[in-house]
């Protein structure tokens, strides 16, 4: 009886890999570096071959392999074709085709990489035993993963849960070009990068005493840890920028009404205090239901994308 | 063999009934009055009453009925249960439980009036042969429905689609409070009410010529009459209520990117005209893909309610 599901979550410097039980049990996990030469042409057999030696290692037999998920840092059709993924260089791409065929014709399903770390929180991670979830991912950048129904909401151009490219600010006070082109983006105020361009420009804006005026580069780290500590001026930065995620998340709230928003990436480090903030910012926006939405933790961390691309084949059965 | 389906929009004043094919021809449609006393407790017998006398007057058996949907005026579980429907003054309540009782058991689904709308308008009107399809309905409010993959996406508490109080002035600028209780709704500005509302106040603060000041009560129908005939006020009101509803539709597409977005009620009659403005708001909005959502009027007017609940249930078969 063949029952285990291989997860593959595709990086432009590292593919992390894991083998699953159905029922969630990661069984083993490991990296293995993405070859980007000769076009890429490597990386599905790399992959395969090292699913292969891995289940090997670990006393399992080839033939037990169900099938297996890949997360890829792009848009990808649901037929697993890929134009372009700019991380790796690779062109007219089907890396489910492919990864299918080197694994013996099990069954592949691919999805995009921030929407399948969304699956993968809401299977075994923050979000569990909820069906309806956003993932919020507060990186370099913001990122989202919407899943109705239990099932990756991906779009019809491969743009749903796009989050961080919400323009938040329409009087065109930010003076920078996010990386999208547009300028006032959740992403340009609520990332790691965000947050810390924030504190600078507070900084600038005001003359008030703070610890993170004594440091060389101040992160969005600093930013919280000052503001747990009491720092006027980081508290204020904080409390600026997740009231901005929070007008975001009313925003998300009011077109598909998830029942948790699960908050990841290295800034939901702060924990707690970032969900209070998010909840003092919220809930006064959500006046058309009593009940809020609840406000959680991502737990899965860099796992969460192997977890998500086990369960995206593990749906298809 | 049965064959034939029954939609019904129930509103507070009157319930609107269609019979149907499977393959979306409209049979027969009518209307009943609502009847509100006792509690409500008319409603579905009178519903049920109709539906048979209707299929006798058409010469279709009972036995070809197949089931029924029903739209309602306010928040519906998937099991059918209402708390409340403020318009008819009814509590507890379970409308398709009810129905299918009085409808000798055949199977019935029930769905919120305006998502079920959106179905409709996918189905046989403005958003035929998509799957991927958010409705906007232009009104005395603004409401909204989001099909994802043909499903409605009600929302965990019945929120989803609510996109008439996305708020979109975080200026505070707007001095009245919105039916919702917070201020700068997207309700405020593009629905009818709101662009009357915006043209009284351009009038106020400018003391450019226009038509609209000779008029008594200005409509937004007025508003697009002259921006139509080339008034520069009305010009200007109708591009400002678009942009925001454009900015409104640009989070949409970065939550859930539909395919094509089918903009009804009252306000669309402006037509070609409102498309051609929202177009050019919302195309700069979106950077993250070349092609962009199509703009679509609806087709079905106040018939997309007796579609959508048709369709209700001819998709449970």
């Amino acid at each position: 009886m063949s029952s285990i599901y291989a997860g593959v979550d595709l990086g432009g410097t590292t593919a992390k890999l894991g083998l699953f039980k159905k029922d969630g049990t990661l069984i083993k996990k490991w990296e293995i570096p993405t070859r980007k030469e000769d076009g890429g042409k490597h990386v599905c057999p790399d992959i395969a071959q090292s699913i292969k030696a891995n289940m090997e290692e670990a006393g399992i037999a080839f033939s037990e392999l169900s099938g297996a998920g890949i997360g890829v840092p792009g848009p990808i059709r649901p037929d697993g074709y890929v134009e372009v993924i700019v991380n790796i260089g690779i062109h007219d791409w089907n890396p489910v085709k492919e990864l299918s065929e080197l694994l013996g014709g099990v069954p592949v399903k691919g999805g995009n990489d921030a929407n399948v770390a969304a699956l993968g929180e809401m299977w075994q991670g923050g979000g569990k035993g909820y069906q309806d979830v956003v993932a919020v991912t507060l990186g370099t950048g913001v990122g989202g993963g919407v899943i109705v129904g239990g099932h990756i909401v991906a779009g019809s151009k491969g743009m749903g849960g796009e989050i961080g490219h919400l323009v938040m600010d329409w009087n065109w006070t930010e003076p920078e070009t996010c990386n999208c082109g547009n300028r006032g983006c959740l992403e340009q105020i609520a990332s790691a990068t965000g947050i810390a361009r924030m504190a600078k420009r507070f900084m600038q804006e005001s003359n008030k005493a703070s610890a993170l005026r004594d440091m060389e580069d101040v992160t969005a780290k600093d930013v919280f840890d000052a503001a747990k500590k009491g720092d006027a001026l980081a508290e204020e930065v904080a409390d600026y920028c997740m009231m901005y995620l929070a007008r975001a998340l009313s925003y998300i709230s009011q077109v598909v009404d998830p029942e948790v928003f699960v908050i990841g990436g290295g800034v939901s480090k702060a924990g707690q205090y970032l969900l209070d903030l998010l909840r003092k910012h919220y809930d006064p926006l959500i006046v058309l239901t009593k009940e809020k939405a609840r406000l959680a933790l991502a737990t899965l961390g860099n796992d969460a994308g192997i977890y998500g691309s086990a369960k995206l084949i593990i749906d298809e059965e």
